[in-house]
């Protein structure tokens, strides 16, 4: 069990091998399926990692503030897609500006509102417009039909296709990540077809989440063009008891130690300010323990993660557990920078730059 | 509904004049009691509010990590509890000695491994120790009678006294919060006579939670001498859920920018990663929003909240709204610095110092 004992817990660590595979199993699955892999850098929010992923072939990557493009453009990053609507007015009408200025940015839209305000933020800088659809999430997004009035409504906008996020695809129902690739597929196809109607070539598709990425695409007459997993770099307890990813894929674990036992429970030094607070009705408790897997995060509070063990040895006080986060892109955006851990050896010590980059 | 649109967002505004009342009021409710108030600085981690709390008459500071309680003593704070059980471990090991040797420390025990562990750490550097016991919380805390067993392991420790959190008070049910404020009240006396029956004096004896803050005192042979709220400074929409405060009392939320709107929903710009994710099942949402008290978010990722607003008119795309955190310390440990609105003025920008001081 690494846990490097020279750091003080709770920390992140990255496990390189893990992440170098994940990264690999990545731009494959999108190859196969003859994808674009734009990979959402919320979810690390790390100069390093991203680096590595366009190594491995990424066109570019996905990003959900105006904050976190920055900070990747001044990385030298240059072909970045916020892909959510995003508000053009106060200064981040300037802001969005600048950054059309100096990287191919493509932009989501999802109202006549948005567009309009996108326009006069961008007076004209090269941004590229995508507008997004509701494929069965429900939250941003118009109905798929309604694209082309969106992007009617886009004046002085170069739209170039649309997008959707099939978040519905956290499911636990047998056949709800199908279910939801399936919407995806028919969504991207009716919404491309809606945009064609006006005379707008739909030539980006864009979609993809970790939980649909590993799955075969649905039928469609215009099938997706790219996809813009997040998690799926570092694996968390979500994807495992989607079913999405196997312990062996998890690259990010929480370092933590005993702090308190009793009566089959043991109490670690990492809560929600640590591993973040995500924890859906279908998920087994606030997380899992990387080398006890049948035990059970019962309880979280900010600084302490309650485990129950059962029948099971519980670790005494003073030892070091390895917690996977239920969403990774919570626990991470939590920490100034992630330990990478070479075995028990500290090899790098990765910042991760776009935290709390939310505006 | 002051906004301030000259800063994107979304960003966290403090209302001084809120915050001031509460300071004042929380205050007042300790010295009624006759008891010392020690407010928990991991609610805010800012040094000015910290400054403000003291002003008002709080004899010092409750604080999570070793990491928080070091970057207020390097503010200046010198009268510092860490009202935990602290693994002494490690790297902390000589970080607590250095402590110890600057400020007036307090520090929780719970167990043989970590007494011993803190004595070795501390190698005569003058800490006081606290027991903590277990008032119905279930997290760390031994038994109130066992609390004289642990002190009596606690060699070549200055024993003063026990503590709890009656952390079952965030309750829903009706007088959940008053049987939490009587178990509180009955297990420091318990404990208070388990050490006094190895002839240690139980000179403090601490307790207190922003639910139970506000209750009478119950009866008990060694009253409480100390409370320790945290929360209330800024309230939260979870104390407001429980009763144990007003939206009048509320002095932080998010400014938030509708991005979306479909169907009686609004979809805002802030999401977990601004709100923090915490959502117990007998709150309503995700959050209240200030100026819409019957709207319920329904839905939160890590940037959108989906805003269900029944029958009442939906905010358009692009207004802005103030969202309550369901739980303020998660909102505070995610921004950077928090904005200080008089009215729809800035006044000022104080740094979360303490973000992130997990270790």
């Amino acid at each position: 069990m690494p846990v490097s004992e020279d750091l003080d817990t709770p920390f992140l660590a990255v496990d390189p091998t893990a992440l170098e595979r994940n990264l690999a199993a990545g731009a494959a699955r999108a190859a196969s399926r003859g994808l674009a892999w734009r990979p959402h850098a919320k979810t690390h929010k790390c100069v390093e990692i991203a680096r590595r992923q366009l190594a491995h072939g990424a066109v570019g990557l996905t990003l959900a503030t105006v904050a976190e493009a920055e900070v990747f453009a001044d990385a030298g990053f240059d072909d970045l897609f916020l892909a959510y609507p995003v508000w053009a007015g106060g200064p981040r009408a300037d802001r969005l500006r600048a950054l059309a200025s100096r990287v191919r940015l493509r932009i989501g839209v999802d109202s006549v509102e948005g567009a309009t305000a996108l326009a006069a933020a961008l007076r004209g800088a090269p941004a590229e417009v995508l507008v997004e659809v509701d494929s069965g999430h429900h939250r941003t997004g118009v109905a798929p039909p309604e694209a082309g009035a969106v992007a009617a409504a886009c004046t002085g906008l170069d739209v170039v296709g649309v997008f959707t996020f099939p978040g519905h695809s956290y499911s636990p129902s047998p056949g709800g990540r199908g279910a939801a690739a399936d919407d995806e597929a028919e969504a991207l196809s009716d919404a491309a077809a809606s945009l064609a109607a006006i005379g707008i070539e739909p030539r980006v598709r864009s979609g993809g989440s970790s939980p649909t990425e590993p799955l075969p695409p649905g039928p469609a007459t215009y099938p997706a063009t790219e996809t813009r997993p997040g998690v799926s770099v570092f694996g968390d307890a979500q994807q495992v008891e989607l079913g999405a990813a196997g312990f062996d894929d998890v690259a990010l674990v929480a370092v933590a130690t005993v702090v308190s036992v009793r009566d089959g429970h043991a109490v670690l030094d990492a809560g929600s300010k640590t591993l973040g607070a995500d924890r859906p009705p279908w998920t087994s408790g606030f997380g899992r323990l990387l080398d006890h897997p049948h035990a059970t995060i019962v309880a979280l509070s900010e600084h302490h993660a309650t485990v129950a063990f059962g029948s099971a040895h519980v670790p005494p006080v003073g030892s070091r557990v390895r917690v996977v986060p239920n969403h990774v892109c919570a626990a991470a955006n939590l920490a100034s920078s992630l330990v990478v851990l070479d075995g028990d050896r500290v090899v790098d010590r990765w910042a991760v730059a776009a935290r709390g980059a939310n505006t």
